[in-house]
């Protein structure tokens, strides 16, 4: 695994150039995610039909063979291992009572003049949730995504989920039931994305879209975006992981490599003061790679993208952090609380030696879609707010007015809003 | 002005086709603003300047030219008049005020096992103010961004403004002064978005970008999305009132028309159970239009896109302003606030027949950035929660660690992530 050293000469531009991921915008694909969108947009159902048995290879003969029925759901959900059923139950009840504490409440109170002012939070309507098919279709994703919007309040939540050659991970469909999703659709790629922006005449328009997808799916997002909202662009998945004082490098070696057999384009970065640490978890990593099943993809991330870094100490390692703003960031020290203190970037903060990332991808209560490519700068975990929305409330007396009202004559006037000034007017002369 | 009723036979299609409003995306648009992005990216200030030089026709010589001093702020704030210097000052009392009601704070919690959950709240480092120039160069725009981004805590507020011709309006200047801005630079367009975005020489690359602009502006603000946030494409300005019982309907016309006069595709919409006071706004929306200095701008409006609408009560009126979701609402009867709570969409709510919206534009407090064209649907007004981001945490203890650890573990099985399965395993077996 690449070393780097911040006291080598040229240490900025390394990690700078290592840091650097950028999606190259195709041209092409943009001009045949838009051409996706107009067709769906204009024949529907038949479209959408036409594009999931011509990508998907499904066998579906109708628009109705796409829906999967709550019954289904059900099915899938009762047919699960014991084992299996109550883990996912665990991490439901987990993922439900972390958010619940997300969720916002309005407030309103009444100024000196005796005007109320205020903030209303609602729910959205209608939301679609876009869960990946075929290998990356994850059943944590489903209950990522639909618990946030159910503790929201959000009244129908749409999934669409493709299903290549007509096949289906039963894991995710018994996901879904116990997420609380209402519909389910096989469909996917750009198709799914214009159908839920727009709707047709058997899927209904939603107000928002969430959840990742490939290319032409994170290129249909962008395009709808501002029809509905969507919730972020995700990039490869990140962890970076920091150590000081007593640890198993064999544990850390791990947790490194549970990101980096995520995808070829995984960021996996270590970093520690501690030299012999260093070479420890080197080693470690090595020893894991020759018998994990995915070594291959953890391979090529970590020989791509992959990076030990030794600092001189935690106040430089505080820096680098803070300039990656991770996805994932473990902390494993002593005081890993006072050293969270001091990170200002980040999607998730693993505090202490016995909080692998792992666990927060499946259980912890937390949401695993979190903000890559060093957007944690100026965005956030998906949670229920993003599935809420406000709205502010303004309610003058007829005297708390007056006062407002001149002021507002005086701002419009230099404003050349002539309207605005004497519709203030009325108000107080 | 257009008479709507609920009654006619093709309501829905006419009130439909009514809020209809696309923003036409045009390839070539999109293309010249690539390559200016592209550009800027690769020459820096050199080619901002250049650019500046050429679309505002601006004089500066050198790029330092086009920086505004902390000095020169502060004299456009000293020279002020002395009502519009107290106007402005109440107005920046009132919104921070309202704004520090919005921030919000980080929680904790000890779950059942004895592991720390919670959500870590912290402000942006670094966010950009795009304030247009020219004859749309509000003051107000300028508190209603720079504020709330100071209210979060965020270190460094960089504001851009073009100044065709090199003038510039001193009170945006002042506005800039009054309200915490750092630094303020006399660019605009697609240049001065995408300069913001990855930095040039002398501008700091932002974390965010805010504030509306031309079509230059939105389709950057589009382009740039993802490697920097940003906080919406704003379309053209509404208002929706609904008024029942005893009201004056020449304040109602003019409230009508103060969003009228912003803008040819302005909507404005006047609802209505009552027949007679429908009539009355008619005429009066006619008899202000005959001394209005912004007369055309609303003339054009209110034929292409306004609507007096005669409903049959409360309830199909609420129906209506759901389907609109409107950037500002006015609810002019007695019981305002009781019909509030039956609105699940509006950027913004005027209650009460003393609540005309100017004020909300200036001084009431909330902020008049909104959701426009619908969009009220998924997203809030502008706020300090624009300006902040969260950060999970997790901090188990060794104990409380082995169910969960044992939960990522099967999970981790299913969906056949090796390594996230023996990453957990360490931490119980």
């Amino acid at each position: 695994m690449r070393r780097l050293s911040t006291q080598e000469q040229n240490f900025k531009q390394v990690f700078a150039d290592l840091l650097a991921f950028e999606t190259v915008s195709d041209p092409e694909l943009l001009k045949t995610v838009d051409q996706i969108i107009a067709d769906v947009r204009l024949y529907g159902d038949a479209h959408v039909l036409k594009l999931t048995q011509q990508f998907d290879r499904h066998p579906a003969h109708q628009f109705s063979d796409l829906e999967v029925s709550q019954q289904q759901l059900k099915a899938a959900f009762d047919d699960l291992d014991k084992d299996v059923r109550a883990a996912l139950e665990m991490a439901a009840v987990r993922i439900r009572a972390f958010h619940e504490a997300q969720k916002q409440d309005g407030w309103t109170y009444v100024d000196a003049l005796g005007n109320t002012l205020g903030q209303k939070v609602t729910p959205l309507d209608r939301v679609g949730i876009y869960v990946p098919g075929g290998l990356a279709s994850y059943p944590s994703s489903v209950l990522m995504n639909a618990v946030p919007a159910h503790v929201a309040g959000v009244q129908e939540i749409i999934m669409v989920v493709p299903a290549p050659n007509g096949e289906l991970n039963p894991l995710v469909l018994a996901a879904a039931y116990l997420a609380g999703v209402h519909r389910v659709f096989t469909i996917g790629g750009a198709q799914a994305v214009a159908a839920l922006a727009y709707g047709t005449e058997t899927i209904p328009q939603v107000d928002k879209i969430t959840g990742p997808g490939n290319r032409f799916v994170a290129a249909a997002k962008r395009a709808v975006f501002g029809q509905v909202g969507i919730d972020m662009i995700a990039g490869p998945s990140e962890i970076l992981v920091y150590a000081e004082g007593v640890n198993n490098a064999k544990w850390l070696a791990m947790d490194v490599l549970s990101q980096a057999e995520h995808d070829t384009v995984a960021q996996a970065i270590f970093i520690t003061p501690d030299e012999q640490l260093l070479n420890a978890v080197a080693e470690a990593v090595e020893i894991h790679l020759a018998n994990l099943p995915k070594a291959d993809i953890a391979r090529t991330s970590i020989k791509n993208r992959g990076a030990l870094v030794l600092v001189k100490d935690r106040t430089e390692a505080i820096e680098l952090i803070n300039q990656v703003a991770p996805e994932h960031l473990e902390l494993c020290l002593d005081d890993a609380e006072a050293m969270s203190h001091q990170i200002r970037h980040a999607g998730a903060i693993f505090m202490g030696r016995y909080t692998p990332e792992a666990i927060g991808d499946y259980c912890a209560g937390p949401n695993h879609v979190l903000p890559t490519s060093g957007t944690a700068r100026f965005s956030s975990p998906l949670g229920v707010y993003d599935f809420q929305k406000r709205s502010s409330l303004i309610m003058c007396s007829q005297d708390g007015v007056k006062s407002l009202a001149k002021t507002a004559d005086i701002l419009a006037q230099q404003e050349n809003l002539d309207a605005h000034a004497r519709s203030a007017r009325y108000r107080y002369l």
